[in-house]
């Protein structure tokens, strides 16, 4: 095969389901799939082993057994909740509801365990553990009497037993399976219990030999859901991605106990109400207990995988629901023996977060839009979101090439709305040529390697500044675009924690960049007060190397300073301790990371004032910095006050980038276009540069090394030579 | 004289100069002035004790006798500073150019006193205090040499003599006296030191028999300047009206360290940087300090009065420049025996600042503009600002009246603009009319008093958010425009600290406000740790109290809120710790406080989420509440995210406090204006409403409890006769 020959098979994986059999050779066909699945809710046809591709089946390991559910409501998975806050308004005994703000059909008070160890109420007024209380009442109409003093605020934090799972409840839900006989609420059970790990194993074992038509059995997920609970109008009222609220159990915190020797107070979990979101600093228990679960779910999913294998099947992991403890980036997830990693690509970053998992044979993409009604009807925009999907992940798999591709839901939908399913064909086609082109290597990256620091560190490689996955939060989206802009950009990363560069950071670094808001555990918050790490990076940049700081970096006001490396950036933030210092800000009419560019920060960016005389300000609004530059030393600063993503905004990072680690006179070496809208990556092997347009505008620009000027399509892509 | 003959005469000072003998007459008689005065820089004419009116002149102790300072310059005033914060590249000697950022003319590092003991280098990173350093060099060419870490900040606390007085060299840089051979920079001297006390007390007995034709001594001011200090441009670097770092000498300190006990550290007057600015929350020691400071120069004011009384003359103060030590508000304040203060009215808020002084005889406003180049000039607006000044100022005076109001600067000046001075007739005549019709008495207030708490209480009466003194500061305008609003509305008002309600708050307060941003003295930070506050505000609502919060009330994160009473409020602010929590807010149509209102919050507001089922969300923003309401108990609580100083905020503040205090059943009895442009003054023993416009426009509206429609001119106002 040669490049003026394509492959136009393979890579790409298609849902199909029961009813379709005349269809489905044609769409596979079409769409260059060699290989099929179903879906949640969807049944593989019985022709499934005609089809010349490969099969997956949907595989659950919590759910999608009613009947041993049923009967093994004992065996439930749990969940760690926190009730309302309730202010005492007089002394003496005060009434908490504690499902006030909990849907019932979700959760229950599990009053079995013991509660007077597991359960805990404390005045969150002086922060004491209250002892002398008492529960009435069960499910909805629990009540926890506590001892009051006026004035003061009370919670209960109990273990709920979970009723339905979640994920389910919103399939249920938005497909109105109420409406349909042959569907149940699925209770979620737990594989921590020897009964249900044994027959998690066999059932697994059997269905494998039922099903020999199965190559592949797509995990959906394991065990554990990311924390995920609805109140009473059954509407969401807490998600968190990376959350472990939903990996508590009696016997795993007492095997924790008896392992660690930590006594678990309930608090280590509920952590006030914020329930270790990833937001918040990391505690030490919270990170031991990730490790433990992680371990704990490590060696059940490994006996899983070994059951696929030994029966000559492969095993992939989605990539979401109940992947809590799989710890795709962690050290044990190579040892699962999983062959491979699937997950939803929302955007650049989420692509990443999939193909960049080391240790399994080869990781897929289930792109967007997934076909269910939501998106599926008349008001719906199919294919404008399989546009911006591409083009979102594109970017990213340019960067580092997810090795297969694919969709999910209801084909039979889909296949409803033949433009739909004609531009995903060429997506498709598109995804085939970049790794036929490049050979499947990737391309050129700076000389240099670039360094995000947080709390998390390499085991949230590109999952920081995320809630529930990739959806848009407002106040994340300004640090959420420092990720997405990288996930795209020419840049070998490093993820790294503040130990990492306790020490001294690492060799190799060109670029470190701290991006996050105040008190995050991506900007750092307390760990900026350790003057092993401040004086680490201080002396990282006074000896050369470049430091990127974005919102709030380095925030922990201490020693006279908001950011505690004001006199790195050049900048500090205003919160209100310095209004009576006057500010002259030396603002500079051009620079060379926003030639040409213009910086979008909001919607919500710090005040920021200039603290050395050589600080030069590069964009200013109504006496708030938004960028500025500083040297230090040999070295160089960036600060932007915020960097949602944009194109401009991209470019601006990535030119920042280079002028941080001073090399900024090798940028015009590097094939960039004129237009911001436009990327190129460079395969100096194959003598080839990909120009790929991330807009949907046609484009016309120069590119620096290139004397003729490339014209692009809208979201268009064109392979240039440059051997000659 | 009845009401329809009203006085022309009285209340007046009018600023008179060298060179106008035959202008003088018809100036006073126009504006019906009953005193004059000189200012800085100009001297009383000859014919002054003809002019039929009571005599003012100007009198300097701690400045303007050039001859004893220059013979005394060992017993200048002094500042403590605190060097730029310098990192050090690499281990070894780190040379701090102490002076840099400085203006040289104004300061000199004093090397005369024990720099061991006085001066002090602290490591900023560690926090450590650093002891083998030493200093070469002097004046501008100090350098302090450090034994440094690499990546360690470091900074120099040290003590400077003072060779310029700042007051002064602002009006020497405003009018040129750079070109005026009669001129000099003048050394301020300090009152500290024996040998200067003397001489103060001596020449002001002598200037008094030298001077007959003198009525009052307008002492401007007394011995300390408030901190303000100039970077190497001459241009203000540091400015704090408030500020005690001005007031500090090796004597004085000696004195506070025999009587307290205390240690001083020069950290406790450095603060990191922040010079103890009003913003932070005051330090037992800067407490301490103020009331050290506040009797010494009690004790001094009141010997320099009893020289004045002794002599037949009065004594008044102006509130400015010299002021810092006397503490108008303080239980000592009375004690000094003045007759008079003096100050300068730049809003309600300033205005009211002066009136309510007690302890004195009466209070005079000095307006603006001030006759200097600065306004009066081909592009100034004299006419323009006098209105401006006048329309905020007279809602203080309604409330609260100055006895008297003036004017300062040249006379000369301001009479080459004739439209000027025939407007500033017209003022001087309202405010006659005020006095006149109101008989001095003050009007209806609401049966409640409102609380306004943060962690200066009453000793800031008035004072609270301004810098320099009533300058603009974007971060401060949405809580000062709460103080301006309420100058000019119909409460009573006290200011209360956190100790006035740690027991409880007190008897007849209605409402309580809290107002401030994050983290600083005025929303009261760690206050809102302590246990007491807490309960006292939260029990005090839950019997029926109201809570009204602005910006960041309560906030210090802890327990599980931002806001501590998150749960009084109804509402949290998100610092980034809750964003996996999902937010439903109510958004009501209309309410009460807000009813035909426009809330203007900007332009600095916080995140705002709600965190109570029954929180009624009145304005939001980008999800961001801005307005909402909650009950707790008997009581109701308002948030505002901010409320800079707007006709139609200050009706919403107005409008909340009725609500808060669950009698807004009572505000159509008050005489309220539909219109939020007109407020009102009811006098209910004369039997009238006074009715003014506070806005440039012509309003015509109908009030609250009066039959016909009212019809303002721009800026103008009415009687209204109610006693039939």
């Amino acid at each position: 095969m040669t490049s003026s020959d394509p492959c136009t098979v393979g890579r790409v994986t298609l849902p199909v389901e029961e009813g379709m059999d005349d269809d489905l050779a044609a769409i596979i066909e079409s769409l260059g799939a060699d290989a099929v699945r179903n879906s949640d809710g969807t049944w593989l046809p019985t022709i499934v082993s005609d089809l010349g591709t490969k099969v997956y089946s949907t595989r659950f390991c919590a759910r999608g057994d009613e009947a041993w559910a049923l009967d093994h409501l004992d065996e439930h998975v749990s969940l760690y909740l926190c009730s309302d806050r309730v202010p005492a308004l007089e002394d003496g005994p005060l009434e908490i509801h504690i499902m006030r703000g909990f849907f019932a059909e979700q959760v229950r008070p599990d009053t079995d365990v013991d509660i007077k160890r597991w359960w805990q109420v404390r005045d969150r007024t002086t922060g004491e553990v209250i002892d002398d209380w008492t529960v009435t009442g069960e499910g909805a109409d629990c009540v926890v009497t506590v001892p009051a003093m006026a004035g003061h605020v009370y919670t209960v934090a109990f273990l709920a037993a979970q009723l339905w799972d979640t994920t389910q409840m919103y399939n249920y839900t938005t497909n109105h399976w109420e409406n349909d006989p042959t569907r149940s609420k699925e209770h979620p059970f737990d594989v921590v219990y020897p009964a249900t790990w044994n027959h998690v194993q066999e059932s697994l074992s059997e269905w494998l030999d039922a099903h020999p038509e199965v190559d592949v059995v797509r995990f959906t997920t394991f065990f554990y859901h990311f924390t995920l609970y609805f109140n009473e109008q059954a509407k969401e009222k807490f998600v968190d991605w990376f959350g472990y609220s939903a990996s508590v159990s009696v016997p795993l915190m007492e095997a924790f106990e008896a392992e660690t020797g930590w006594k678990i107070d309930p608090e280590d979990f509920v952590d006030a109400g914020y329930h270790n979101s990833s937001f918040r600093p990391p505690s030490k228990f919270f990170l031991a207990w990730i490790d433990f679960v992680n371990r704990f779910v490590t060696d059940r999913v490994r006996r899983l995988v070994e059951i696929c294998h030994d029966k000559g099947r492969e095993a992939m992991m989605f990539l979401g629901d109940n992947w809590i403890g799989t710890e795709p980036y962690g050290e044990l997830f190579a040892t699962t023996g999983l062959d491979a990693v699937v997950g939803s690509v929302g955007s650049a970053a989420t692509c990443r977060m999939i193909s960049d998992i080391p240790g399994v044979r080869y990781t897929e993409g289930r792109f967007l839009p997934y076909f269910f009604p939501d998106v599926f009807n008349d008001e719906g925009d199919p294919v404008g979101e399989a546009n911006t999907s591409w083009v979102q992940a594109r970017r990213a798999i340019v960067r580092k090439p997810l090795d297969r591709i694919g969709y999910g839901g209801y084909l039979s939908l889909a296949n409803q709305y033949p433009e739909f399913m004609a531009r995903i064909a060429q997506i498709c086609q598109e995804f085939r040529d970049i790794w036929e082109r490049s050979g499947g290597k990737t391309p050129r990256t700076a000389p240099f390697r670039v360094g995000i620091l947080n709390c998390w560190g390499a085991r949230r490689t590109w999952m920081t500044h995320m809630v529930a996955h990739a959806l848009y939060y407002k106040q994340a989206a300004p640090y959420l675009g420092v990720v997405e802009a990288l996930a795209g950009l020419p840049f070998d990363i490093d993820w790294l924690d503040f130990d990492d560069i306790r020490d001294g950071v690492p060799e190799g670094i060109g670029v470190l960049i701290n991006t996050g808001a105040a008190g995050t555990s991506f900007s750092g918050a307390q760990e900026w007060a350790d003057v092993a790490v401040q004086a680490a990076v201080r002396t990282f940049v006074a000896r050369g190397g470049g430091f990127i700081g974005v919102g709030d970096p380095t925030f922990w006001p201490g020693g006279g300073a908001s950011f505690r490396l004001s006199d790195v950036l050049g900048v500090d933030r205003e919160i209100g301790w310095s209004l009576s210092t006057d500010r002259y800000p030396n603002v500079i009419d051009s620079h060379f990371i926003t030639d040409g560019l213009s910086l979008e920060v909001g919607p919500v960016a710090p005040e920021i004032v200039p603290v050395c005389d050589d600080t030069q300000v590069l964009e200013i609004e109504d006496g708030s910095i938004r960028a500025a530059v500083h040297t230090l030393g040999k070295g160089r600063a960036v600060y932007l006050a915020g960097l949602p993503y944009t194109v401009d905004n991209s470019r601006l990072l990535h030119r920042a980038i280079w002028w941080a680690a001073g090399r900024d006179d090798m940028f015009a070496d590097q094939y960039v276009a004129d237009d911001p809208r436009v990327e190129t990556a460079c395969y100096d092997e194959a003598g080839l540069v990909l120009v790929t347009n991330v807009s949907f505008d046609e484009v016309t620009t120069t590119i620096s090394g290139l004397a003729d000027e490339v014209t692009l399509a809208p979201a268009g892509s064109v392979w240039i030579d440059i051997s000659a």
